[in-house]
């Protein structure tokens, strides 16, 4: 039996593009390349040949390695960077590679600029898709937002009816909350780890003064700076203000901005699942087939889509307290095991949201929504729903106790706030049809029109940025 | 015995400033302010009079107020604003206020506007003490780093030495940490509630819509928009593009940059309860009549602000994630408990950042550096600590293998490695001054001098901002 | 403005007993407590006189201080003891107390042993109340269990109509949950801390051989545990096998049996939330007076009880993870910060276990069934919710995929499965007798009864144990 | 590229048993082991025939299915059993199984019995192993204490010199917060979970009634329960009071004793690291060809067990706060969500349980202990490590605040305390002898000897338990 997992205890994000662009023969892959972009850099600056890079380059392919017997010597040096070092020389030598090609690998970087700038990396590939699953379920949102703007719905809080509101704004809340995070992930700025053993750059320092005896400290200082800006171009990288092997802000905001989205999905999915309650029922997920099904009970479709949204928000806050523990409890010029807890962390987060994102596109882009169950539930409130309404409207009329008691009247006995309204105020003062007016909860939607198109025009301001 | 808490079982924060900003008491006023900047905002728009307006702000004081009353009464509503009402409307009744002050209290608004707005005035007012202090720190740092650019250290990876570095750069990297998280909470934007009782603000457009028959319903909403950014201005927050009842990215993002600042500064703590230690006594925190102290052991001075960092930073991410957990299981249009569980959190992190940035201030303007200490335990790696370094430049010479099994023979035995090399090495191939300077940790500290002045001027460019 | 704390943002515990005697008083009145007993411990083993054992105790008493000014001092030594210790010793110079009492005060203790031991002290009297009320919900459960063992209700899985169960299987299950976890907080131990400054007793010891200089050291350690023994019984604490200064077993188990209890019943609360929504209205949370309103919509009745107790099942996790990190970094002899990070989780978790039994206490109490809303949502499925039944005995007669796609049919259309049933099974070979029966939910119902049973027993057992 | 994951972000358990009894592998076949089991119980009760029942334990091999297909289907229906079921069906077919087999595959189960079974049996047969290790950890551990029962050694609070000790009290600490957990995790239930698709066992009772057509209701109840006795029996598991679909108890109780084992190993861990500093160099772990080396640096040798070990103690609290999390959301009969958080989380207890007792085994067996600079260290105090005694003792022939002054003296001052203390007392008061006497740390290690043989018995009367 082997120790290889596949996702069959993580649904939130099995089979999800982030579960291919985020596994470990990608973050494989992304340590392969981070060294083949330095070995590229490195023949750009005279620090090897092109042929080096070439022969670097050439090895660089997940592929020709064994992961599991890569992870069978990760704990050895308590990373994955060093033994597959070993193994990259071993594929050097046995592809017959130039002599210079050993001494360029890796030179002058330490593991910590290995995995720290392939889990950028990683991130930054895994963060491509997922804004594309957004972009789509914003989409989906804002169609929603529009088409239904003026669906009436009955609007809740604390689980309870309590006055009108229109499905097109439940669904831009949906997407404010959704355009906001996606917003700040793809502002988050994702830089290179570049510092060497300890972050002071000093082995290649030397090796930059070797090939250039009479630059100055300074000079060579800059000339470093601009290798590094140059690696960080080579990777779609951003270039770092310093070596960032103890200021974790980097991964705590790419994970804090993770977290955020997942948690906008995880909103949404909730009221989808309470939504799609047989006694509620105002949507239903799209269905499919295969989707969905029970073990069991043959009539059953389960709303797995938002099942596995809400999946992903419980399980992502931890996640995120991982990170911002590793950060506060980073020591020295490298840490002792803060740093170790981040990878899993982080990359849990990544797939998160991109079975999160996967998800909520599907869902939105066929999610079926009932105007005749959202009017049948808000038809259970009556009148009642728009008592804040009375309240204020009447007030004036017959003082606020009385209309309070009229409410309650209502509450306890089968007539209707209407009919006890009615009585209470001549006609003369108060027209019938003023009377329905005023209980008309179509006619107290408040500024919901334009809070949609406010929050529609962000997202669209986003998406075509 | 009463149940009132004074912050006897949370040292990392009791007695700062922040302890009172993020108080109770501090958080009632910021209610009364909420409600007594809105009774402003309509009088200017004409929902009001000036006296209504003058008399809500009359009784928009904590002290007039029974907070040990007022928390007794919070459950039964779920809330503290909903008998905080009651007590306002009965002491402007004591004061004889005029009769539409009662109506104008409050006038269309839902208790959540005002928790939440509160909520980010109090973290307002809480954010401006902390980057204060965040300033101090940050000046003594930038002071440590420039005064002890070339003053010699030991860098250590996983807790061994591996490479010379200076103290400069140790306090320039706490710095970096700390300006970019200081930039992320001062640029985190606090956005004002206002959404009435399900987000559509009907309740205000009804009322325009009295007062002005005429308008549209577009102008009405215009108008909505118009006092809602009025408000906000008056409270000195963001106006929000729309209500965001269940839109929690908000709270999040502070919460994530409270914490990031923390992890920051417990980061720096930890590195100064390693470097406090006897054995390598580093550094000392500074001294101050009757703190440290030990209630039975008279000779001993702990460092207790850096306990308090690291107390901080052992906290804080945990509220964070009950912030995310909210976040995610926000549900309907305003949430079924998942709001009431950002409270405690997100004022907590406010006193932890608090606490924290306090207690790091006084840290590191009194922090004692011993270069001494510092150089004794460099050299208790003696020649070793530069190895790397001799591997790249004898290898040409010597072969990889070759060095190694110095190094390896260095370590195992009592010669030092310069003995063994000058055996191995001709004269005439390298000559003793080279060797000198080949093992002289101080021409080996790479880029060190231009790492500290860019993350010096970074933090100056945002201090002066 | 002062920084006292009265709940105003922790609705979840607020006003609850366990506000009180987890308060900040409270622990002082513990810490209090603690040295007090001790030296009655010391005044019965001869270690000072009777007077001074007196003289202590008058002092113990958490009204003659300053909480305030004791929090204001808390950070000079990172707890409240140091300074607490100062002001009882001017308190029994103030009164006038007898020489030997300053020196007996805190004999051979270490702040550690103090408040590890108060915490624990505070933990007990917490528990009492906690205990007390889940008692008074679980015997409402049982009745619940019990009177509505055969009352017909819809089971749902992920949300949907999934087969027929009665309302007191669901209110078995939730008794189930909460006598596990009331059993484990019950049995869980609450240790004393005696340790002295190290864990060593050195100074214990010194004393001992002091008053008897003939003892031999196993004497005299064998007189410093029964020493201890007394005090954990002059406390009602356990007596420990060793001092646990840095092994923080004692604290996660609490914490986690607290949070399991919590974890009880949030999940009750959060089916009383599902239950309560007005399209579902399968149960009423009790009306008192004051409760639950609204401070905009005069017809709404909130589910406050459950939102608290989802409130605190969304809080606790967090502050559990805090109390294994703490334990998971404890280092030296005693911890550097990891210690302090256990208080205020774990006060908190006392507050949410106590504030939510009671307010399931009150809720179950009170609790409103409305079987007729249970027959109605449960009709919604029809026939197919015996469709794993319809399955099972009829694939016999008509094959797998022919009951599939009748379901399937059913569910597509208008018509029953029982009519569609009919069509397909021969009268002779299946009567409408048998197709009543094999239809009626009430004949699935399985081992409903004695499950119910043998849960009502167990909560008994533990009851009455 | 393949979504498998191999450990290469996971070095705490990566390499370790746990990686594979804990892998996704092991849960698939921990579900086949469990559907295979109930054919067996099946037929042992004549509910099928021993050839179906030997038809499908044909098929519960693992190796006969294809995981990563496995994975690819399990967001279908949001868990990964039930795409099984189809594929176990396939296989019984294409390897000619008798017809009964399929009907009798998962007969009356719902997936959760099976997911929840598996789980647990995965979890006994991790504890089995990680038992294992702990009792070879404890064991070195013992030996280590008794071994350096009078090793002197530096106790340390706060991360400062406060007392003497020895080591051996030191490593017999760690070895009590490890017996407490060990034995905690021994006796958590591991209970099966047996309910059907709602907990009612409807439809086993129903297949029962067929085949017993005389049997009461009672008669039938009796039978259920006697066979889930049965299968629990069969699978080694504790047979439960009741369905536990959404009592999570057992689940929390699990994970908490799980992540109470990685904290006492964490904490031993976070000792180890730091008497692994150079500048402290009191022990060095095991060195083994090939562990702990740097990609940089040939000198150096990283403490890399302790580094794991510190790793999952800074992981393992995250994933707790997520099991609970997930039982206090549970929902309905059988939860939305919050069930399918449970299961990495889990999972990764198990691995980080199993990674760190095999890590702390391996770390304890070949720990290297220096009493030399265990003595250099306690050195660096001199006199003033036992202030505490000198204070005591001296406090009446000198009075406390002279003693104190001296003290004070001391640690300004070169002026060793004993030097100061001997100008101070008249010879004829104390004799040089009673001063040696007086400053020997050793005389000074109070209960030292008979604590460690409490905590050495403790662990002994377990271990051979």
């Amino acid at each position: 039996m082997q120790p290889a997992d596949f996702g069959l205890l993580n649904p939130a994000w099995a089979a999800t593009p982030a579960a291919t662009t985020a596994s470990d023969a990608a973050f494989a892959q992304a340590m392969l390349d981070v060294e083949a972009a330095w070995a590229r850099v490195q023949a750009k600056a005279g620090l090897c040949t092109a042929e080096d890079a070439a022969a670097i380059t050439a090895v660089a392919r997940v592929e020709l390695y064994d992961l599991a017997a890569l992870a069978e010597r990760g704990p050895d040096g308590a990373n994955a960077l060093i033994p597959l070092l070993g193994m990259m020389r071993k594929q050097l030598a046995a592809e017959g590679a130039p002599a210079g090609a050993s001494a360029t690998l890796h030179r002058g970087a330490t593991s910590q600029d290995i995995i720290d700038s392939a889990l950028q990396l990683m991130a930054a590939r895994t963060r491509t898709i997922v804004l594309a699953d957004v972009r789509r379920a914003g989409t989906g949102l804002a169609r929603l937002a529009t088409e239904h703007a003026m669906t009436p719905a009955v609007a809740r809080s604390l689980t309870q009816h309590a006055l009108p509101t229109t499905f097109g704004l439940r669904a831009a809340n949906w997407l404010s909350a959704l355009t906001a995070s996606a917003r700040n992930l793809e502002q988050v700025s994702l830089p290179l780890q570049w510092g060497g053993a300890v972050g002071t750059l000093a082995s290649l320092k030397q090796k930059l003064g070797e090939l250039d005896p009479e630059a100055t400290g300074a000079e060579l200082d800059d000339k470093i700076h601009a290798l590094t800006a140059e690696l960080a171009v080579e990777l779609g990288l951003t270039a770092p203000l310093a070596p960032w092997h103890t200021n974790r802000t980097p991964v705590v905001e790419l994970g804090s901005t993770l977290a955020a989205l997942v948690a906008a999905l995880g909103s949404m999915g909730a009221d989808v699942l309470t939504a799609s309650r047989p006694e509620i029922a105002e949507v239903s997920e799209p269905r499919e087939e295969g989707k969905g099904g029970s073990s069991a009970m043959p009539q059953k479709q389960n709303p797995v889509l938002s099942v596995l949204l809400r999946n992903a928000a419980l399980t992502a806050p931890a996640h995120v307290s991982s990170l911002f523990l590793a950060a506060g409890t980073a020591v020295d010029e490298r840490p002792d095991g803060g740093w170790h807890t981040e990878w899993a962390a982080l990359r849990e987060l990544l797939r998160l949201a991109g079975g999160a994102a996967a998800h909520a596109a599907t869902l939105i882009e066929g999610l079926q929504v009932h105007p005749d169950a959202l009017a049948r539930n808000m038809a259970l409130s009556g009148d009642l729903l728009v008592s804040e309404r009375v309240s204020t409207v009447l007030a004036p009329l017959l003082g606020k106790d009385r209309v309070q008691s009229l409410v309650r009247s209502s509450l306890g006995t089968c007539e209707t706030l209407r009919a006890l309204l009615r009585v209470a105020l001549p006609v003369e003062d108060f027209s019938d049809a003023q009377l329905a007016s005023l209980l008309d909860p179509l006619e107290y939607l408040g500024a919901t029109g334009s809070i949609i198109n406010r929050i529609c025009a962000d997202f669209s301001a986003w998406k075509e940025s």
